[in-house]
């Protein structure tokens, strides 16, 4: 019997299911659910209240409708028996956390005229005061475990988060038995068993060398925070494990056989790696999408600056898996085609364009943190900067200054992994943003490698899938499964050698302005940031 | 019998001819003669040739049909009788040069396919180079007028443009019998003599304390530079002065009767003052358009950084003439509205959204170097910056960051003025950019002070027609004309304290980025000018 295993992809604004041939990796078929709520950024549906600036919730029932339609959906399109389905696995955005009851139901079906009851969706940037203090106390008092973050933690994640509930909204935080990230909740509503994926709980909740943060840290941030690890100390699960097995009620749901192999959950980007066979250390994977986020694995352990997270097993068992990321990439084009020309002109007619340009020749160079800088920064109230203009600069101009600029923040990335002992040996690219072949080959000139391409338009389904495989015992271990199942094509773009020298001087100049502006020299970006949200009270 | 003066105001790319009333200075009528050619800056029409970057050049005859054409219209629809127009006077831009042979023919008329053989417009700015080593040369040797020029010689004036003659087309250079500006060359067309007004050859010709620089200096330059002097050294006249009587020849192209006065020619710019009653010490006049030119008179000599000039008698007889400008003001929003968002959005809609906003609000600080920077810094290798931009940001925020500039920007001359010793008791705007009340309530917040209004639309051609007034005899000196046919109205914009208080802070970091970006700290501006042409060759 031909097996197949059930990816779901749980994104920002949707959720995609796609069935995978577990001998092959062959995507049978594919059913995409837009979430009816969306990103939940200007007013809590249950009261019409408007959300401060930089929130951003979820609804979780939005999540199980995921599974209620697109995974029906996408088996009946495969033409498959859904016996034939031997496993679901399941990634999503992360940080994207919520407050739950202990047996799972979440705070927002019971409170939901309460915003601090709702999921944070991973975007959610309000919690910015919390980190700051988060990290000026971690290096205070020493904490080890700062450094495997590049000396920050995101306002993105766990900690931040739960500490702006518990000081804006402490009856919440009392209230909430549990809190979780969201693909280990939608994983203990698939099998009834709360698990908590090991990486996860290393790269967003501070999970280091065995141990959560100390209550003693904790309660230096806030008298009320003690009981913290109370609320996320979970069964911790290895990638590729088996969670449990799915439910009568998840059954119904799906259409799949109660009983299949049910994977711990896991992350879009990290599940990504192995779908583009990137299992050996070095070999870096680029999620370019809105944002772009960076995943490889290390065969040791180092102090990069400005990492998301450094985790042992975190991508793949056995390797410190690193994490980087860019908070802004196609968001920074989407911005500067739909809101700053208005959409005057599109994507492809300002790319056509750019492309007929030869590189240096605007005369701009940019700072793409329009929408912060996560790596290696880590500072979410920088913004964007752009030199150069003159009467004669064009749109188009503009457009290739900004992505040059991303490559630029990529680039950086790579150094700083690099000259931290961490060498990157491949460069593979997946996302969206593959689409544009202009921009591949700006990414090539840039950063003076081959850039090899997945083999797939959802790579987080398909890595999904292939941990299913892993769980329900087709295969033994994640490598294996990257073997038969993933997909990538070699060396696609190749840099040009004349290109790539004018983007050397490009990019010395992008170095000394990202730290005039970035590292204190010149704090402007900050100040603007501050003036702008005290004139707007 | 009610008296008339003629001025006219020879501009970019039209000139405008206005009979006034000598009694009260009543624009009476007003006649606009667009250039047939405009501004040369892309292909020679003798040839077809393509100009090289930064090229701009005017054809003579289109000047003179600005005589033939505007002037008896302006007298037509007055409905007088020509002989009682008792004066002609002319203003121009400056500097805007041009070779002659001895009787005053234009070469470009002789040497049609000799691109250096034509007047250079103001604007032409492709004698950097030449520039950059005047002023270095000038510094070495410590030249004692480099000082009147804020330290530096600008490449749009007579120095820079006539070396590049010389060094890139010898042998128009020894065919120029004369170098002369256009304004007192049109005054030699009126009146058959040649002068030069005195005020302009020492703003634009470095004519300081009795003398031309040196032939010392000269030959120090280019070995064949040492009989430039023979080239300019033309009876000088002043302000107000009566260059000579109108010729037969050009009683016939204006309708005019021969014999009546012709004023010495005059700056665009510097008879505004008069005309916006601006006579004393103190009274600053900005004639905003697509650039904006400071003027004011001075009781003293001072060392002012950045000014264009320094000048004795220069704009009020008696008085130290000081001008400043800035390169990019009009031209700046026009780019932006009009390439850059490609016309998608008007003018007037996004002022109407900018004014909507409170200054702060949109966490923007732009830097108005977009055709580089005239005062205080000199230096055209400058360019546009802005730092601040998000995923949030809207066109009518970047719109009203580059108003604010251009406020930063003037703010930055006043300061330096009355640091240096030379106080601004008054700042009166004139030009076209007085239709846009919120940019002039910007500038009265961002200046802190208020504005007075020049109560003419063509403040050129009145403050012409004044002069020619004085040169007729109707008024003993241009005070006395001034009080009687200038026009301002006091107080028009005042300072709203609360948004004085946000400019403050946003000036201070459009200082410090000024200083970073502008003197030398980061000379990336310049680098990427340098690699633009370099890749573009």
């Amino acid at each position: 019997m031909t097996q197949y295993t059930v990816g779901v992809d749980f994104g920002t604004l949707s959720g995609r299911a796609v069935v995978v041939r577990t001998a092959d990796g062959a995507e049978v078929a594919t059913a995409v659910h837009e979430y009816r709520h969306g990103a939940v950024e200007r007013t809590l549906p249950a009261t019409g209240d408007p959300l401060p600036p930089h929130w951003a919730l979820q609804i979780p029932s939005d999540w199980v409708d995921v599974l209620r339609t697109a995974v029906p959906q996408a088996v009946a399109a495969a033409g498959i028996d859904p016996a034939e389905v031997v496993g679901i696995a399941t990634d999503f955005t992360a940080c994207t956390f919520l407050p739950v009851l202990a047996d799972g139901t979440p705070l927002s079906d019971v409170l939901p005229q309460e915003k601090h009851a709702y999921p944070k969706l991973w975007k959610h940037h309000a919690a910015q005061g919390q980190a700051d203090r988060i990290n000026a106390l971690a290096h205070e008092r020493g904490e080890p475990w700062i450094s495997r973050y590049g000396g920050k933690l995101s306002s993105e994640w766990q900690l931040a988060k739960a500490l702006q509930v518990l000081e804006e909204a402490p009856d919440i935080y009392a209230r909430a038995e549990r809190f979780i990230e969201a693909t280990d909740w939608i994983v203990w509503q698939l099998c009834g068993v709360e698990t908590r994926m090991i990486g996860l709980a290393g790269y967003k909740g501070v999970y280091q060398d065995g141990a959560y943060p100390s209550k003693a840290f904790l309660e230096a941030l806030h008298p009320g925070f003690g009981d913290w690890v109370s609320k996320v100390d979970g069964p911790l699960a290895p990638l590729g494990g088996r969670a449990g097995s799915l439910t009568e009620e998840a059954a119904g749901w799906t259409g799949l056989a109660a009983g299949i192999a049910v994977a711990v959950g896991n992350v879009d980007a990290h599940v990504t790696a192995p779908a583009a066979k990137a299992v050996e250390p070095g070999q870096l994977v680029a999620i370019m999408g809105t944002s772009t986020c960076h995943v490889m694995s290390g065969a040791g352990l180092a102090d990069v600056p400005g990492m998301c997270g450094v985790v042992q097993d975190g991508i793949i068992p056995g390797l410190w898996g690193y994490e980087a990321g860019q908070s802004g990439v196609g968001d920074i084009f989407g911005w500067y085609v739909e809101t700053l020309l208005s959409g005057g002109l599109t994507h492809d007619e300002l790319t056509e364009r750019a492309a007929a340009q030869k590189p240096g020749q605007h005369g701009l160079v940019a700072l793409d943190w329009h929408n912060g800088n996560r790596s290696v920064l880590v500072d979410h109230g920088l913004s964007g900067v752009i030199v150069g203009q003159t009467l004669h600069t064009r749109p188009e101009e503009v457009y290739r200054a900004l992505v040059e600029a991303t490559a630029f923040g990529t680039r950086t990335i790579i150094e700083a992994l690099t000259s931290s002992g961490v060498p990157v040996t491949e460069f593979i690219a997946a996302g969206g943003l593959l689409k544009n072949r202009f921009l591949m080959q700006v990414y090539a000139d840039v950063l003076r490698r081959p850039i090899s391409v997945i083999g797939s338009e959802q790579g987080p389904a398909l890595g999904s899938a292939m941990h299913a495989a892993v769980a329900a015992g087709v295969y033994p271990d994640i490598r294996a499964a990257a073997e038969a199942m993933g997909k990538v094509s070699r060396d696609v773009y190749v840099p040009d050698a004349a290109a790539a020298d004018v983007y050397d001087r490009l990019y010395a100049e992008y170095q000394t302005l990202h730290d005039y502006f970035g590292r204190g020299a010149n704090d402007v970006l900050h100040r603007l940031r501050a003036l702008r949200e005290e004139v707007s009270r």
